[in-house]
């Protein structure tokens, strides 16, 4: 199954970390992917990286809209490694019922990732594991291949009237 | 704090739970409390009932939805249980960061608590903790009281081809 969080709204990579417990307490195993994050980005990883059955990686440290100096083709580099690692998987006997594919969306809609080429691997990988992808702006095809999209709308936002994000909140 | 998931889409609980990982992996201290679902609901609850810092509670096991055989006294005498609870933790010494709420919104929504009662109450918390309510249909009531509203929208969902709910993926 194929299942896409997007939209401009609050909950997108959450609702992914929630999954991910709902299904790590019924004993099913995890690959989780990051994009644009560090290791010490959020509070939840202090928690998963605790946890049996789950495997996190991360692809690209930072993305430019909060690091400018960062090369684009730096992350086009890093952002083919992810998709390098997730092609590595197919076919192959990896352990894992999930992969959470977070902010790929953002890669896609950036072009750092061929669409072509990843949803070619997303469609082979489906037919084994569920995929979880996260991120605003998913693109159509990606939509049209999906299972389940859900799409986050931001109704209110803290943000919007200068509040900054919050730790344990948003990170 | 004042945060809403609500909307017919997935990820209002997803979410809440993606949230509480990261609050407690930020060293904060979490009360779950839980309407219309029990301690084997679901995957998640195998792995936040063994984590530090959370403590969870049960108010009526079962939606009327799910089961016609509750009696509609019943559920209001239990959410009514749920709301002295919560009342409880005002101006009390608490240890709580957070509260989430999960399926109030249904609660309000069909009537089993009383919205102005349980305002009154969710205000007077927020001044000490953020609150964190989730369900379908959140009063609009609610809704102008809270600081963060995400409205999770049902783009596509396997359900409406006529798939069940799957293990790990909804419970």
């Amino acid at each position: 199954m194929i299942i896409i969080n997007t939209g401009n709204g609050k909950g997108k990579t959450t609702s992914a970390i929630g999954q991910i417990v709902r299904y790590l307490g019924q004993g099913f195993k995890i690959c989780l992917i990051y994009l644009f994050k560090s290791e010490h980005c959020c509070g939840e990883n202090n928690i998963l990286s605790k946890l049996n059955n789950i495997d996190i990686l991360y692809f690209v440290n930072q993305h430019p809209y909060f690091n400018t100096n960062i090369h684009t083709s730096d992350i086009i580099l890093e952002c083919n490694l992810a998709l390098s690692k997730l092609k590595e998987f197919v076919n192959s006997n990896h352990r894992y019922d999930v992969f959470v594919l977070d902010e790929f969306n953002i890669a896609l809609k950036d072009k750092f990732i061929n669409e072509k080429n990843f949803i070619s691997v997303v469609q082979l990988l489906s037919k084994q594991s569920d995929i979880i992808i996260t991120g605003r702006g998913a693109t159509q095809k990606l939509l049209d291949l999906a299972d389940l999209v859900t799409d986050m709308i931001d109704v209110k936002h803290p943000y919007s009237h200068g509040i900054l994000a919050k730790k344990g909140l948003e990170f």
